[in-house]
């Protein structure tokens, strides 16, 4: 069955079939329903396989998310998607868990011109071993990136964000400032680690104490804090890394009998939605989660359309959002 | 550059070149370094296209998700990856926010041959229109399904929770057991109000109020509940068919100066992971998430190997969690 039988039967041009089938923006809702329906009846399988061969580009893009129940990530692939789609993109999203031999299974999709490019959220330290696979194809580094990878990425400055976090509990009269970090697989989990020492330091504070969560959960925020706790002297406030840790301290403080915020500060960081909801309020460190998404999309269609663009290091700004949990 | 010259530079077999690059499991990590290397050193781009027109089967399955913020879904999600991988498959995820033009341009993927199978969880409402466009492909409906629809089903009983439920807070003494809902183009909406009015008129209740949250936000929670205390009699206690609502809810609640339980018992819906942590901890009807996940791609697996396998409807139980909110 050929597209000038879908074209005839639907009443449109081959041209309208085609868009149709490229879910390119700008065809009507009841021209599309008449393609469509067109295509049903004529039981036409549009040959994907051969249409990217004879085109240049398939309007997809392929975003590799490390850790699919993050709600960080989730807001982040919003924003890519709806720049994405502003211009006429699908995004293919694929859960690499930053392990290498998934993430050279979907980028098979790129070498294959599946996809015209890759966004990846995988953590820094394994961008080494992606870049081999990638090559010189379109690429933009979420959130996560390697200084060293000549591929654009846009961040936050984490360094600047944790010491400041340091200092506002510091202003609060706290002595005992603990950390719960995450992987540190990941750039983030370094630079906020880096920050805070950098300002436990500046402030001639007596006290730090790190305790690494095993995974971005509540009950790995919990343990975390346990693990504080059971220091000869306990802190009085916490910064953890991601603001569902921080729903774990939160949650292991109270089981303690502690009070929050009057016995432990807590402060978290993302600024994920529900953060307002919780009992107490959570005070984060907000990134500009659908930003991320969609600045990264703007530079990766520049790369897409001019593959000597510059590679650009973009650090979007954070913000404080003060609750009543410190 | 051919795959020829990859395995002699790399020094093992074509067939071992090719499970790499199929991300076959069972190649030694240092085997695949080699080839990585290997193809790396030549500048090979693999055709995937090229490739997969020649072999029957790409050993990638799509997966439509509705809700990409939603923890619900991306605890399916894991479930639907972990058994995928388990048999060599792995898996592209799509948000389609149930948008039919969206999920054409997905769906091109499955008639081009770039995946072997689908696994929808999009809204009940919309499965007709992708049935046409589905066609015959292999195809397994999670959570969400249409009776109607040919496609094997994997979901659970959310009549007879919802029914349960209501039975539940009236045996704890509450007299105005209020429902709030979400989209009514999801299947599970319709059916857990459904159960939700028969408990009512079973229970001879004299009372009933439903508010409908306009998404899945701890927001849109809120703004439901604020709506039932703005009733003549306000309720005793909530079913929200979401947890995330259910964070809302709570929220709302102790904003209004009510005590949870004492004054409101809330229970939410699916089970996902933080819900012990919040302060009080969430009663919950628990879903199998992962089962829901794994299992669907046990029967996708089995229709995509044997074509004429039959419809399977599939009901997994769920589970009631207790715990201080109610």
């Amino acid at each position: 069955m050929s597209i000038e039988k879908v074209a005839q039967l639907a009443g449109v041009s081959k041209a309208t079939v085609s868009r149709v089938l490229n879910a390119h923006p700008g065809v009507k809702p009841d021209t599309r329903e008449k393609v469509l329906s067109a295509i049903a009846a004529c039981d036409y399988q549009p040959n994907l396989l051969a249409r990217q061969l004879r085109t240049a580009q398939s309007h997809m893009l392929l975003v590799l998310i490390s850790d699919i129940t993050n709600p960080f990530c989730s807001r982040v692939v919003q924003g890519i998607e709806a720049e994405a789609e502003l211009h006429g993109y699908h995004i293919l999203l694929c859960h690499s868990a930053s392990q290498l031999q998934r993430e050279a299974a979907y980028l098979t999709l790129l070498t294959g011109k599946v996809v015209d490019g890759v966004i990846t959220m995988d953590a820094a330290s394994g961008l080494q071993d992606l870049q081999h696979i990638i090559a010189g194809a379109p690429w933009v580094q979420c959130s996560e990136f390697d200084p060293a990878i000549p591929a654009s990425s846009v961040t936050i400055d984490h360094l600047d964000a944790a010491r400041d976090t340091v200092h506002y509990l510091a202003g609060k009269g706290r002595k005992r400032i603990g950390l719960v970090n995450g992987d540190m697989r990941y750039l983030y989990s370094h630079h906020r680690e880096q920050g805070y020492q950098q300002a436990i330091n500046a402030l001639g504070l007596q006290w730090s104490g790190v305790a690494y969560a095993s995974d971005i959960s509540t009950e790995a925020g919990s343990q975390a804090l346990q693990q504080l706790l059971a220091m000869p002297q306990p802190p009085d406030a916490i910064f953890a890394v991601s603001d569902v840790l921080a729903v774990g301290v939160i949650h292991a403080a109270l089981q303690a009998g502690l009070r929050v915020p009057e016995d432990l500060a807590v402060v978290g960081f993302d600024g994920i939605p529900f953060t307002g909801s919780l009992n107490p309020p959570l005070t984060t460190i907000e990134q500009p989660m659908y930003q991320l998404g969609a600045r990264s999309v703007q530079l990766l269609l520049q790369k897409i359309r001019q593959p000597h663009a510059p590679v650009i290091r973009e650090v979007l700004p954070w913000k404080r959002v003060e609750r009543a949990s410190s």
